[in-house]
């Protein structure tokens, strides 16, 4: 179901006459508010909301915030999926808790890295995989924004990683490990790193990051191998969790149930 | 297969006369001790060798140091499963390395919590399950080396906990959706502590340890439960991983191979 978002004009839309502004060509930071906005509008006051992490996220909150602001919102509780969220969300003075206290989220608004057909997404490349995966676990609805760029045909086919926490004991072996379970779609297993440095996770762990070549075939089955390798902690896949997805494009935005 | 152990009588098999000395009851470390040095018998030079942690892994250890300082063993690289076994291995002289240099590895030589009629383990209550399985997981033989009071007739059977490790971020939340995975077998999760502070893994992490009233049923598929929670980080069953079991009782030693 496609809905064109009534505030803009798109590129593509629009008949090219002397008389009309010229085509306006969003950006793709521009596409992501768009998606974040549309999201917001899912939120209704007295709910808890799990916060996502990442620049399409950072657009659905500071909206948040700014209701919030003008008493269109009231009673929000919001559970951050990053330290980074963490600090975005106090700063706009949107009240927060966390799973111990409030287990159960009305919903959660995320971006993602990739979405493929079935709505299942790759998620982690901001680093924040693991905290994203608890919280958005346990929402009774799960809204995943993303600008067109994101869509693939299946996980990885962006050519972009697949990204899997582990522990920093022995992680070449597990960066191995990891590699070798994928060895038929041509798999490679990279650490991540910042600088000089291994990149470290907000639980002090490291990220290996996969790249397929090909189709790795069945999510759940690939998630439950990499799962029984000693020295992961978690997978970036998200399969079966996003409820919503509104993607923002040159052509409008579309917004899509499961 | 059962072997008596040559070196020690045993209360049971000695006839009560009064030519002879008086039965010895064997302590539970003298019965770690024996089971220890029975695996040992395993280890020839020039392995790589996985190394436990634990007071019963710890009799091996001194066992292996003894027979270096002899010159009965040579060229021994040994990879220890935790901080605390490094530290001993190192003051035996034992030459270490790591996963990452040797990711195959020779024999392991490890206690267990529990061990069933398929000799599936539970370990971990240590705290060193994460390494321990990592290690143990690539080693072409694995032996296992219990006293007797640790055979059980399925996991969890001698009332004591199942350790599974978990990141510290919300580990209540955690611990809740872990008892709830086993509500049928009557579950209850605690979280590990140290006084009056959480316990903290080598790795960082925190350990809930669960007990159950009933069996659990099929292990494969419990584990691939429990891994699936974001938030664990891995489970102490060890399920089709040891290839000889060493039990030390009161009648002798018994060794079974798999």
């Amino acid at each position: 179901m496609a809905m064109a978002y009534s505030n803009k004009p798109t590129a593509t839309t629009q008949p090219m006459t002397s008389s009309q502004p010229p085509p306006l060509i969003l950006t793709q930071d521009e596409l992501k508010k768009i998606a974040a906005y549309k999201a917001v509008e899912f939120v209704s006051s007295n709910m808890i909301l799990g916060l996502g992490t990442g620049s399409t996220a950072k657009h659905a909150i500071d909206r948040i915030g700014q209701l919030l602001k003008q008493g269109k919102l009231t009673n929000i509780i919001g559970i951050p999926t990053s330290t980074q969220t963490h600090e975005q969300a106090l700063s706009l003075g949107i009240p927060l808790s966390d799973l111990d206290t409030h287990p159960v989220l009305d919903l959660a608004i995320d971006g993602a890295d990739e979405v493929d057909p079935d709505m299942n997404l790759v998620k982690g490349r901001g680093g924040s995989l693991l905290r994203e995966k608890m919280i958005e676990g346990c929402c009774k609805k799960f809204v995943v924004i993303v600008d067109e760029s994101k869509l693939v045909d299946y996980v990885g086919g962006s050519g972009l990683a697949m990204p899997v926490e582990i522990v920093p004991f022995c992680w070449q072996f597990t960066a191995k490990k990891l590699q070798s379970l994928f060895d038929e779609s041509g798999c490679v297993a990279k650490l991540r790193v910042k600088g000089e440095k291994p990149y470290v996770t907000d639980n002090g762990n490291y990220i290996i990051d996969l790249y397929f070549k090909k189709d790795i075939g069945d999510l759940k089955d690939a998630g439950d191998k990499i799962l029984r390798l000693a020295g992961v902690v978690e997978h970036g896949m998200f399969i079966d969790m996003a409820t919503t997805l509104i993607v923002a494009g040159e052509m409008g935005v579309t917004v899509r149930n499961k």
